[in-house]
């Protein structure tokens, strides 16, 4: 579990909930089924005509990724593709194929089986490039599906307070309704601009930016495994690698 | 038809609407002509001014795209052009010439005449090209004309609820009227809010996303009848559209 | 004239006025030169320290081609164009200074007087291509003064109406003013979101799309002129200026 | 002095407070300190935040470049340059160091120093290029304070109405103070927005103006420099020159 | 100590709250522990859900960087390396071993170390900039968390005024409470709108500015490493130097 994620959500609320609390309002102002119909029932609205279904299920598929929490495997990867490259380089890349059954990364795994097929090096890369981009495309898409929620949430919840708002105009006769009418048309604006702010545009934050985490780990992959092809030296490929990752640069500091 | 755009629409006026009766409003009060020749009226001469009648009119004619439901025929075609290929590898290119009039699939039909003809493959390409890309072109234009629309519509709106709000200011010395008038002058806010974010913008999304799709479904044709002219194996011309497709990845877990 | 540019701003404002007309205001509230002094003074001075003075000028002097109508002529072009190449392949390029006086189209006559006066082909292109880029460049920045004035409109015209509720504030003694003072700070509003909204961004548009129209059809020109000094043969060159047209597609459908 | 940046400042704010003049309003109430140490103060402070200090003096320094005129000498220079490429055709270019005292543009006599110390061409493009780059830069950079300081006013201007609202709202118990209260609390708007939109953007948008005319100068200057030293035909250079400064449309309209 | 920094946010607090006092209100109405509560808690919620994180931490502890002083170092640097290349020149690469344990500048160090080592060209140049490259962009996801913070605190300062207006409005039936009602709310709105405009986006700008800079001297100290290694004339490197550090410019003035 992404705890980041869950534990921001729920920090949030408490926040906002507890300070409005202290300051005398109680929480059950806030507990209105017709505001969370209007304000989650448009944006939905607004989201199907926006995208085609196969986006909209992605998108709702995706939201998942945003909360599930997958441990960065980036060490043990380069660990694994170097003494890949060790065992190529002194038996051959066919004595690669043994190991296929050991590796758990299936896109590594992918990978080392075209090699081991004997692939030509050009059609591999472009088979893991392709795979690599259309993964993510696809989910830039149903992470933009999150960020139209967000920009149309506010919008609509807009939209619910102004209805609201006609309504107790048209009834300004009884001033002892004023008050509550405006207060419940307000609860719209509170359901679409926190859900935005706190659930559709953070949601979509993280989305893109653990898709592009993704997709440089697949590119450290699918480059290990095209140098190997190439023969390259397993030293040299370590020190690629962790250059790619990033991980180079406190080691470097040992130089001072 | 497009059951997400158009279910997207009636369900999100109806989650509006809804939740606003539930809360004891009545959609009556919305149904003012007035206001919707005000925003609607406003909108439409803003994008009069705002574009040749030449482009609106092709973005009025693609607003039907967006309402329109096409299934992705992506796998017939890859099918068939694949049988194309083998044709044309065992019995030559002149032998397509029978199988032209098979072909539903107009864009595809063009292409394979190309061939047949025996035009040029850099000149077949640059004709290809250009009809994909003006095809492209045209439609984004018109999917400008949707958004720009969207664009207007909320100040319009906002326009006409301060012109309502105005003629209330004026005849403040009746407080009787006050609320009924306020009331009014908000429900232009209302038009305008709400056909841009539920009609306009969200059909300009779809109108993007449907051209850049038809624009992919363009290019992989494309790409594969020029791959038959340049002699490809049609086991690899397969494997090279269904990665263009985005079909080669599922495919490829059967490695794991 | 442009039918759609004069015919767009009359019928939004009808729209409008008549919408509130219909609700019982009337347009005379509206009539205010103050609120127009305010905000039009306003927002051409903010255009006068934005822009140095030649572009001012020559933002005002390209509004009219936003209400000026002027129809393609790209068939005739064509036509023309072909029938020169013709005449060149025949008679070769000299023969073309006779028909250099029956040109009418002045960057079409100055594209062919290169060719008959034997400008070498890149130096010829250079100069085309250069007047297209200025020309374009030139009235992009002319383009931007009325989109710099869509921006400013509707701040100014907030100024104003906050200017007016300060008026009306200070005087809070007197109630009976009150609704006529707040009615009148509106128009300012008014005034600044309709100015920008119906004429200055719309008129920013047709600009942009007209000169992009122009731009293109000046390099159909300067692509055909060169092709005859390149010596293309007339029916390709017919093809190739279709297709740069987007009159291509269309005909391609005869395949069908 | 830029009569468009002064004229259009005085223009504005006189068409601003004359129209409020004419609406019964006076200029007096919009004499606050306290809303200027507010605005001014608050937009200081985010800029002070927001830029080193280098950049902030730079910033402030620039400001005069958009009140300052600057007459184009852009005639004056292709004749100039011109000149010296006459000469440096007949008697070399070592004879141009004699001119070198006789040259007031800095940048130009610089470019042809480098002419007559014999530096080589590409240092010398090198050079000239990288000096045009970076005034263009650090002018960029100073442009961009104004603009940010155009982006917080307003927001800082509705902080010191707000701040000002609160106290009103504090004090509801006078109702004979809310009228004077909210008009003051008002003022700190009318201060961010108008600084914003009559001063802070326009000047930013001007000084990207004239940066930019610079930079087409002094590039102009470079190149025609440089084309002297690869010994360019005069009069091709001319012609050259007068296309690069957007002169040569205009000429070439004598065709017709 | 960042000067401008610390002294920024202190110069605009003091004005805003001292303009405040100036009009009679009291900065202890701001001091509300609730409102701090709901925009702070709010933000750092929005944020979390966001960013992974280890973005989340990296962004707080860059934060210091924005208020830490950090003298430009560039002349002594350019001295250093022109000092270093004039050593490689006469007593060669191998010669600049001695020197290494002077150098304290630790990019400077490690590049020189490359040198030594006798590390090829090209892999040395890739190290370098793969560096450079790294720093740079986990800085900038760093200073996106502030750009965040400075977007979602306004929201989150609006979402806390309407529920606070929500209570204010439930409770209308003692009229007395009401203006210090609307006054708490408004304290939220003063908190979202003070924290992004005065202190988070000022804060990411300055940390993308300051990114830039340390860029530009890292690839400074690279070239210049590089080019000993090429072989470079000292007395070119440092005129090389001097244009890539922007010093050229005002020694070429002394041409005049």
């Amino acid at each position: 579990m992404d705890i980041g994620s869950v534990g921001g959500i729920v920090f949030a609320i408490a926040c906002i909930l507890g300070g409005q609390a202290l300051e005398g309002g109680h929480a059950g102002s806030l507990m209105q089924a017709t505001a969370a119909i209007i304000v989650l029932g448009g944006t939905m609205g607004a989201i199907m005509v926006s995208f085609p279904m196969s986006d909209v299920k992605r998108g709702l598929g995706l939201g998942k990724l945003a909360f599930g929490e997958k441990k960065s495997d980036i060490g043990d990867i380069i660990k694994q593709v170097v003494e890949l490259a060790g065992i190529a380089r002194r038996e051959g890349v066919l004595a690669l194929e043994q190991k296929l059954t050991e590796i758990k990364e299936p896109f590594l795994k992918r990978a080392v089986g075209f090699l081991v097929d004997g692939v030509d090096a050009s059609i591999a890369r472009d088979a893991l490039e392709t795979e690599i981009h259309h993964e993510f495309d696809g989910g830039s898409v149903a992470a933009k599906v999150w960020e139209s929620a967000g920009g149309f949430a506010p919008t609509v919840g807009i939209l619910g307070a102004v209805l609201g708002l006609i309504h107790v105009m048209e009834n300004l006769s009884d001033p002892s309704k004023l008050g509550g009418g405006i207060a419940t048309a307000f609860v719209a604006t509170v359901y679409g601009v926190g859900s935005a702010n706190l659930l559709f545009l953070p949601i979509a934050n993280k989305l893109k930016r653990k898709l592009a985490l993704e997709k440089d780990r697949k590119t450290l992959i699918a480059e290990g495994v095209l140098s190997i092809q190439a023969g390259l030296n397993p030293r040299v490929l370590e020190e690629k690698l962790a250059s790619y990752s990033g991980h180079h640069a406190p080691k470097a500091d040992d130089h001072k």
